[in-house]
C-alpha cells in the first residue's frame, strides 16, 4: 500500500526542461499510453541510414505472465500496427537481444492562450518509452495480446467480433513486445501563466484575451456499413463511445482548474 | 499547372505495406504535418545510448525565403516545442551537416469496426519527413518562424498577442529548421472492408456489427483566465474554433464515404 513504482532515471529519460511537469510514475505513464489510439515508434534502420524512422502503431501495456498486474506494475509493451517489413525485420535480427526502441504518446488537452507567444502553452500529456523489442513466438501470448489490442481500439470488441483468427490469420499477424528499459513523462495542466512585466501592463491586458481553448477527442455517431446486418448499435459500442467521449471532455476542461461555466457547451 | 511534386522515393521512405494508401506528394503531406496540433520528432542522442529518442513538438511548414511559397511546394520544417537542451546541443554541434532527424504526425479520423479484428483498422492520415535539423541564426527568420508556430496553434493569433518578444524571450526561444530530405504519407479512408470468408458466413453477419465511428478532435469553449480583462471572446477565436470544429468533424465523417445519416449529431 502507498508504494509508487517509478522508472528509474537514465540520462535517456530524464526530463530537464519544466521539471515539475515530469512523471517517472509506472501509473501515469501507463495510462497515457494505453489511451491513446496511436502510439509514433522509432527506431534505427541500420548503418546506413542516418535517419530514425518512426512507425505510427497500435499498442497497449500488458502483462502475459501476470494478467492481474495493474495499471501502475511493471508491465510489457505490446505493438500491433502498420508493422512495415523493416521493423520486422530488424526485429528478428536482433533475436536475443532485441531491438532498441522508443515508444510515444501525445495528446493535447488544451491551447494556453496568455498575454504574450513566449507564455502560450498546451495543457498535454506525453509519455515516453525506451525497450526492446522481440517478435512474440508463442501462440498463447500472441493471441493474447492480439485481443488486448483489439479491445484498446473499442472495448470489447474481441468477443463481439469473429474469432478466433484462423491459421493464415495468425501468420499474418505480427506482435512486437518491447521489454521496457525506462521511461517518462510530462503533463501539463492547469491555466495561463503570465510574467508580471505583463501582467502589469494596462495596455496590454485591456487588449489581449487570455484563457484557455479544452481540447479532446470526439467519437461521432457510428455509421453502419452498407453490408451490416445487425439492426442496432450494440450497448458495448454506444456505451464505449458516450463513456469515452465524457471523459475526453471531462478531463480536457477539468486540466483547466479553474472555474467552468455550468452551461453546457456542444 | 497541373504539375504535383513528389517527394524522391528512397529506402528510408518508401511504402512497402498497403502501397495503395501511400503518398508522396508534397501538398499531402506538408498538410498533415501543418494541420497536425504535436510532431513527434525523433533523433539518436549519441553513440552511448542504444536508443532513438522522441520529443513531442510544435512545427509547421513554411518557406522564409520564398514566403508565398504554397503548401504542396518544397518547404522546411520549423519546430519550436519542448526542446530539451540535448536536441538542441545535438544540432549546435552538427553546424554544417545538421542533425538527422525524423518528423512524425498521425491523425486517426475513425474505427473500422470490420467482422474479424484481422480486418479492423482505422480510417487516419499519417506522414514522416527525414532531414536535416539547424539552429535558425537569422533573427528574421527566427522571428518570422515564431510568428509563424504561434499562428498554427491558433490562427492569428500573433499580432493579437504582446509581441514583438523582448530580447530575453529572443535568447530563451529556440528554433529548429529542418531540410528535408524525403517524405511520405499514408491516408486510409473509406468502410469496413472484409473477407468473402466471413461475409459469407450467416452466423457471423447476423451477429457482429460493422460500421465506422468517426473520430476528430474538438475545440470546446473557451475558458476564461481569471486574470483576463477582455469582456467578449474576440471574433478570431471564435471563428477557428467554430470553422476547425467543422473541419475536423467534416472530415472524419465524409472519410467514410457512404451516405450518413442526415439527423445532426451532437
Amino acid at each position: 500500500m502507498g508504494k509508487t513504482l517509478v522508472y528509474p532515471k537514465r540520462d535517456a529519460n530524464t526530463v530537464n526542461r519544466y521539471k515539475h511537469r515530469a512523471t517517472y510514475d509506472l501509473g501515469a505513464i501507463h495510462s497515457i499510453i494505453n489511451s491513446s489510439q496511436v502510439l509514433h515508434v522509432s527506431f534505427n534502420p541500420g548503418p546506413s541510414d542516418p535517419f530514425p524512422a518512426i512507425l505510427p502503431m497500435i499498442g497497449q501495456m500488458g502483462s502475459f505472465d501476470y494478467p492481474s498486474a495493474s495499471i501502475d506494475e511493471p508491465l510489457d509493451c505490446y505493438l500491433h500496427g502498420y508493422v512495415s517489413s523493416r521493423i520486422m525485420n530488424l526485429a528478428r535480427a536482433s533475436e536475443g537481444k532485441g531491438l532498441p526502441i522508443c515508444v510515444a504518446a501525445s495528446k493535447v488537452d488544451g491551447l494556453i492562450l496568455s498575454l504574450t507567444p513566449n507564455s502560450h502553452s498546451y495543457n498535454y500529456r506525453s509519455a515516453v518509452l525506451h525497450g526492446y523489442a522481440e517478435l512474440v513466438t508463442d501462440e498463447a501470448e500472441k493471441l493474447w495480446a492480439m485481443e488486448l489490442v483489439t479491445n484498446s481500439v473499442l472495448s470489447d470488441r474481441w468477443r463481439h467480433s469473429r474469432v478466433p483468427p484462423d491459421k493464415a490469420e495468425m501468420s499474418s499477424t505480427v506482435i512486437l513486445k518491447v521489454k521496457v528499459v525506462d521511461g517518462s513523462g510530462k503533463i501539463r495542466d492547469g491555466g495561463v501563466s503570465d510574467e508580471k512585466k505583463d501582467k502589469d501592463n494596462v495596455e496590454v491586458t485591456e487588449r489581449v484575451w487570455t484563457g484557455v481553448v479544452p481540447v479532446w477527442e470526439t467519437f461521432g455517431e457510428p455509421i453502419p456499413s452498407p453490408m451490416n446486418k445487425v439492426e442496432e448499435v450494440p450497448e458495448y459500442v454506444t456505451s464505449y463511445i458516450a463513456s469515452t467521449n465524457d471523459q475526453n471532455r471531462g478531463y480536457a476542461r477539468s486540466a483547466v482548474g479553474i472555474p467552468l461555466p455550468t452551461e453546457e457547451e456542444h
